[in-house]
């Protein structure tokens, strides 16, 4: 029987893996430099934890069965519900704000296509319990850090920053009913996917000519100022709120040194329902890949989770678009190894393979990563395989050894000792 | 709307992600230190994958749903299926042999127990394409390396050895057909679990009463000359080749210095059908767990995945029992801490905030783990919130500030100094 992996999977051999845990741990490191917990939860919760609030398309997306109860459950297609009902669970017990990072699985039952698969890997990182632009701030700010650090410039990538609330406000003060806003979202957010012709013609048939206009003009605003060229604030009112609180974070990503990544961008919408206020993504600069990440403040979320009112504000990036990108400019060429060793033992004869078994098994004892050859092979040979397993140190078994020496060889310099056994075996790290 | 976790799984807040991390990373460095390079696969697979080789008990436990293609998928409920899948794919690019770790996610749609959840993770190593024996001692002393390494001595824990080779092999001479082997084995694995007189009784259904006396003789040999009052090896059947083995292996064990974890033990028999040499299970001595992990050779799995005969050996240790046997042999008493910190940033009056926010992201952008409070608050109160986050130092922005200085505190001593804010920025391992 001959077995297929699923589509839209992926394989991780050694190479792969290593290059997956080079992009992971990265995550785990930004996060942790920037005063985040990590939690996790389950792959699996109740279906209808899904169908709450993620929005249509994720519902629709979702792979979902049944246990032997009957009971309609699903695999989590991303964390941030996961998380609204752990906090929600010890809200009285945690101290905020809560600053926590997460590196799940996820699975959504797409089309594969490019940078889209049904099964990825997602770094999120969420702050709860903090009203203060600043949390919102932080959050870009940990995003970019990542960024930075693995070698994306201002000039591969910008953080595109909006606010929901300034799209909710103007979309009401053109004259959108409070009922269309919602699926209102979801297709402004399509905008950059769809050619412009279809766009238009598919507002225009949602909420009439004379608006779709006024949207388009307010998503292709440079400044916060032209907004005011097509809706007024008002002292007090959202619209002047949304615009204060954007200033704020510029503010702030200012002192944070990371101006030269950001810019404002009304077009940016986020397609998920929950969000209230600051939105972001991260896009190329080229344009052709989809967002790399995208976030923002969440502040009712915890509340439709039947917990309180707490505000929150978070991001979540998958590895593969992630990859794509960091692929395409040549960020991933240096070699990203499987396997490294402090010692490869070399046994030259068949006979004294017994003898390399114990050297080995003792290295290994006293913590070194060491390994050994199954077969006796020549010198050379077997060089060539420590040598291809980045082994930093050979420790040669051969005649040296009737007189209880082994002939220790530094694999950079070539240089070579011939020391005592027990010696060498007491403090390895001496010669 | 309030929603409640699955039942059979678990919630990882960071403090208890800080133990599961403790436990994961335990099993990568010693999986690393002992030579084998980590693969993962998909979390779901074609349904069929798991109907072939895996047994009943886990066919029955499947979590299985279809995509939207109608294709009947079902989530991992071990990696050994993929790992043969994997394997084959590239057979022969990959050189043998081949040592690979694993530390995956998997669920069963078991009935919750104590040492048994619905979702746990689980630690494999596989060596494949590789016969002798040696390849199983291997595996066998890097299971012990990580017990030994959190802990656990000759005094805790058992490495209960025999050979499924061997059981077949005194089975089918004790009379045993061989069609009644298959499901004999899954009712001899669970002697352990069973009264003595159910086991008793149930064998006698099976076989006889003739038979179940020699078989459960055979199951209480203690060493491998009193089998030999059971069955008579001759020269060259498989008996003998199968008892060699055993020495071999023991002699193996030996050799690498861990001959006091193990013991031979014939009533170790593993449930799945798909073993085929040396197996073994590790338990607590006190025997009020169940095994701690299990393995053995399995030189068939890839064939029966369509792949060529290739020999293979290999072991899975869960998360679940092994941290029950840890706690309650106090090793997990020590503090696996959730959050550390270089340095935490003090400002003493909400208007230094701004000069708080520069400073930790300056921190941060050096690579140093950094935070700092979001509200001011007295001295005392944020001195207490670096402590409870492990800070090493504290970095307090106060009267000093006016001069352009910064005060560094030695979160462990108490010690502090005061410095010019750009001369600690420049370089603050300096102070």
């Amino acid at each position: 029987m001959k077995i297929l992996p699923v589509k839209g999977t992926r394989d991780f051999y050694p190479e792969e893996m290593a290059l997956h845990n080079w992009i992971v741990d990265g995550w785990k490191k930004a996060s942790i430099r920037n005063g985040f917990e990590e939690y996790d939860g389950p792959i699996f919760e109740y279906l209808q934890m899904y169908q709450v609030k993620s929005g249509d398309e994720i519902v629709e997306q979702l792979f979902s069965f049944k246990d032997r109860g009957e009971r309609d459950l699903a695999i989590r297609p991303e964390i941030t519900p996961t998380l609204a009902r752990m906090v929600n669970q010890k809200i009285n017990a945690l101290p905020k704000p809560i600053k926590w990072f997460s590196l799940p699985r996820l699975c959504r039952a797409e089309r594969p296509q490019k940078g889209r698969l049904r099964e990825f890997f997602q770094w999120n990182i969420d702050i709860i319990g903090e009203d203060s632009v600043l949390a919102d701030a932080e959050v870009i700010f940990t995003t970019v850090d990542y960024l930075r650090e693995v070698g994306l410039t201002p000039k591969d990538i910008k953080v595109k920053i909006s606010s929901r609330k300034l799209l909710a406000t103007v979309l009401k003060k053109i004259g959108v009913p409070d009922e269309k806003l919602n699926p209102l979202y979801t297709l402004l957010d399509k905008k950059v996917k769809l050619p412009a012709e279809v766009f238009s013609t598919t507002l225009t048939e949602q909420v009439g000519g004379e608006m779709a206009g006024r949207i388009i003009a307010f998503m292709g605003s440079q400044t916060i100022t032209s907004i005011e060229n097509i809706v007024k604030a008002e002292a007090g009112d959202q619209l002047e709120v949304a615009i204060k609180e954007l200033e704020d974070c510029a503010c702030r990503l200012n002192q944070m040194g990371i101006s030269d990544y950001c810019v404002f961008d009304p077009g940016i919408v986020r397609g998920l329902a929950y969000y209230t206020g600051i939105v972001f993504e991260v896009h190329d600069i080229q344009g052709d890949l989809r967002a790399i990440c995208g976030g923002g403040r969440y502040d009712n979320l915890l509340r439709d989770f039947g917990g309180p009112a707490v505000s929150a504000t978070g991001m979540g990036m998958g590895d593969c678009v992630l990859e794509i990108l960091l692929r395409e400019k040549g960020l991933l060429d240096k070699k990203i190894t499987s396997r490294t060793l402090d010692y490869y033992v070399v046994p030259i004869a068949g006979e004294l393979l017994d003898e390399a078994v114990k050297l080995t098994a003792g290295l290994r004892t006293k913590g070194f990563k060491s390994a050994f050859s199954y077969k006796a092979a020549g010198l050379s040979k077997q060089l060539k395989n420590a040598s291809e397993q980045n082994a930093k140190f050979c420790v040669i078994i051969g005649d040296e050894f009737k007189a209880g020496n082994v002939v220790v060889k530094d694999m950079a310099s070539g240089q070579q000792k011939t020391v005592p056994l027990e010696d060498f075996l007491g403090n390895p790290e001496k010669f």
